[in-house]
């Protein structure tokens, strides 16, 4: 009894089940099922494993980003009528410095000497023009989209002589709301600003580690004195804002942009095939601009920031920058992939099993098209008919496939 | 011979393999067969291909967004005792302009006057108290968790009075440990800030852009006067932060988190079906709280920066804010699917690799579990029989199968 | 008629296939195909399901981070020769926030009392030394790596004597170009300021929320006194920036890059099994330096920024600031991980699926390398030769397999 056992178990390791295959020679149908077949080993081989990099396992690069600005612009004799103004890069990148990002002020209006105060409320603001009806001036009421809150007064404006407006509490002088962004832009001369792009990545996977200056150009008086380019320059790391947003395609000259500002994404891409050298392995770099140029309301990019300080008396004051300008979004993305052999055997597995679609779809052709489909459904089905069978009626209809054969 | 491989080699172009197949009438069996089966097919086309869209290729939205801010506050008569000032949008957000992200003050301790120099270390900090042992304040020392150097003196404390401080070298006069922040928030009438959030997406694969402003609202007079709400202005991409604040759910009304800071996300969801109209992809607004609002140690959100003046005879001041606020961090997120045959196809073929299973299980009943259980073994089993079979014991326990059929 | 369809389709639920199936006894075979059997399910159950835990649904975790720095500084004697000056959080954090970052200065070098006027370039840039040739100063020519305009005059250095420069219009005096980043670093004491960390998470699809201060750590004193490291504190969420550099392994010591400046990941890498105690889902620390050291053109991070002041005449002034320092880049990653019946049963049936290959693999031996071979090939395949086979050739080639068995 106990040997018996013990053969079954044994015998069960010295057996081996493979499926009863149907072997049918047949030109129609053989032609079929090897088209079919090199269809999908064609797809398999061919797209998959080829074209898609089967043969690898990929890893997403991960990486960090630093900016450098360059350059120096100059303005002078607008709003205000005089306002000469030496601007580098401590002046114009607001904030100083950010991740991932960077803004380059191209355009601004800026309102000098603003105190807290009271003064007549910026008449551009809906609400606020009390020349008909003094009683609009609600004291300590706050007009939201406005500059501060009413004391109640309705006063002659200096601004638009003939004009009343309500009195505000608020800092005195308002920004002028009918004061245009200057066109040309004010920093026009940013075009010429440049941007070194320091990259460092890594693919932890693979312990790959990169920067976006290649041995080959890694000397300093190269990369000083050069600027990137589509053409023999496009590893070299230091931009012209004029070709950053010349390459955006979308219309965009800087002349436009400068003006009201915008948003462009640097795309640093990395796709690198880690079975080649890896000095081959160097960054993309793609340009889009992300706001679209012909917006309704508020087109472009600005923000308010002040300078603060005191005057002889130790008053607080301010001066009020409505800076136009780029912003820059730096994204570092890309794959790395190397062979493995993991993949390759599950791309070749998940291949072998899609070989089996060929056979379902020639059966139906061999089973219900075929003019020998009766032949062809003998030989592939034996028929078992079981007790239970719901076979009354099927006797009837099929009478020569109901015996066992 | 040649014309041997020739054939031979034809040959296998016309011919073809299919599985022979038992096929077995039985109610029990082919109920439960048809059954799991349907269930598959009912797995694979419900959930797999039309509720999880397996008919479509997929793509990531990718986007930029920038805000603006509109509001006023005044604050007065607190802390210091007459603090009277006016908040505008280049006040109350610090940094003026962030990636992805925008900080609003809503509260703030502000230590006017500091300069350089020497005095008493604020006491709340442990181990300045020198009240008793006059040894603990060590010439030199810094105390990292206070505001400056250790002269080495031992001091009548001002703001304390009976007590000592060790004296400092630092910003004086430091920031009162003992002050709390203002409750209610000095600025919470921040609850009625509005900002507007534009918001430029993409679908790269498809080619698809699309902004947070639909052409069905996109006139200056409704963007304008409208504010967001989950009723009819759910597109409206004007919020009030009070209806943000709010629809964190988290139990967060705006006077609480006002007071001491909080992180709110606002997640923009792009989930589109681009085989529709593309004028029906609009955005989804979504409010997260981020930080728990029953923090035991520094609840909130806040941090420190300075207004840098000179006074009269040029020595350099600053006014030290420590500012609590709420950060908005801005998320575009969210996936584009429109029809492709390559998903789809992929989709069915490993519908019909599954539908095996249940052959699978159908045969386990058949073999084991049905009483014909031995019908269905000869019929589905060809034994063969090799000569190094280990045969020995198993032609006396199962005699009737050794032989090759 | 009727009742004859009616009963083809009754049919259909009564019946079930499955395939015939070939049991070959023999010990070669049969070794080979549970041995192959046996890697796969190996490979399944001890490597997709147990290692990669193929029972479990996984979700991303999501998270919002914070920080707070400590810490204060004195700086005094150097560069202009006198400039005592005592640092806190202020004054080194720049800006005061970001978004999943934050600023540390380390070192600097101050340009103090500039304005807008006139004076000599700095020698450093290339192309403004005029000694030998005044005509390289054009009025009007902007010098794009230097500081300002040209004026058009060629003037006696001051800084350096003996020499001509360009006189420029810009902020004036422009910063020494030749002075270099002090060594040891100015805020070297920067190694001591400590920064907590406050994180949290949530796993939306589990509806799991966590902080990076799990319960057993949740009390005042300790979190005010605990300083993280890896061996007892590695919960504690306060940081040391010495450990911090330190555990970046790079070889880096803090007295190194807090001279040139550098750029560090924090990554809190959040890998829970939500099958355990929720309490147990705690975070881990990991640090890298993302520059590399070693670079050789402008090395280090650092960036400029200014202070602006109005002096007795309401002159606008401003100091500039060349700020050294570490950037510390904060990542929430990793993810959680429950049991779930839908990826279980996913992969055992991708399991059964593979469990095909070791048939086709066993396939190949049994009808082409055994002796046996041709015994084994009659008993799998079942000839059926149709009419329009392409048997010419093959009846002669292979007489004993043309006839329909």
């Amino acid at each position: 009894m106990a040997s018996n056992i013990c053969s079954r178990v044994l015998g069960v390791f010295f057996e081996y089940d493979t499926p009863k295959i149907v072997h049918i020679r047949s030109k129609k149908v053989g032609v079929i099922n090897r088209f079919l077949q090199l269809c999908i080993i064609g797809y398999v081989i061919g797209y998959a494993i080829i074209f898609k990099k089967g043969y690898q396992e990929f890893d997403n690069v991960r990486g960090a980003v630093t900016t450098k600005l360059k350059g120096v612009a100059r303005t002078d004799n607008f709003t205000s009528g005089e306002d000469f103004r030496i601007w580098d890069v401590s002046d114009y990148v607001v904030p100083p410095q950010e991740n991932g990002a960077f803004f380059v002020t191209t355009n601004y209006i800026v309102t000098d000497g603003q105190q807290i105060a009271t003064c007549e409320e910026d008449l551009k603001i809906p609400g606020v023009n009390c020349t008909d009806d003094p009683n609009i001036c609600v004291k300590g009421k706050a007009i939201m989209l406005g500059n501060g809150f009413m004391t109640g007064k309705c006063i002659e404006s200096v601004r638009h002589p003939g004009n009343k407006a309500c009195e505000i509490e608020a800092w005195c002088p308002t920004e002028d709301g009918f004061t245009k962004a200057p066109n040309p832009a004010a920093l026009d001369i940013a075009r010429d600003f440049t941007v070194f792009i320091k990259n460092n990545i890594e693919f932890p996977k693979f312990g790959v580690k990169r920067r976006n200056i290649p041995k080959s150009i890694n000397n300093q008086t190269y990369l000083q004195n050069c600027r990137f380019d589509f053409g023999n320059n496009k590893l070299c790391p230091v931009f012209k804002l004029e070709t950053i947003v010349g390459a955006t395609g979308d219309n965009s000259d800087f002349e436009n942009i400068a003006v009201q500002g915008g948003v462009i994404q640097i795309i640093i891409n990395w796709d690198c095939n880690l079975d080649y050298n890896v000095e081959d392995c160097v960054p993309e770099y793609m340009f889009r601009r992300l706001d679209s140029a012909d917006e309704v309301v508020s087109p472009g990019y600005n923000f308010r920031y002040s300078h603060y300080y005191r005057d002889i008396n130790g008053t607080e004051k301010r001066t009020l920058f409505k800076a136009y300008g780029i912003k820059f979004i730096l994204t570092v993305q890309g794959t790395g992939g190397k062979f493995n052999v993991m993949p390759l055997a599950l791309n070749i597995g998940s291949g072998l099993a899609i070989l089996s679609v060929a056979t379902i779809l020639c059966d139906i052709i061999v089973l219900y098209v075929l003019k020998a489909k009766n032949l062809y459904r003998q030989k592939k089905y034996l028929e078992v008919v079981s007790d239970d069978a719901y076979k009354d009626l099927k006797e009837e209809t099929e009478p020569n496939d109901s015996s066992i054969h």
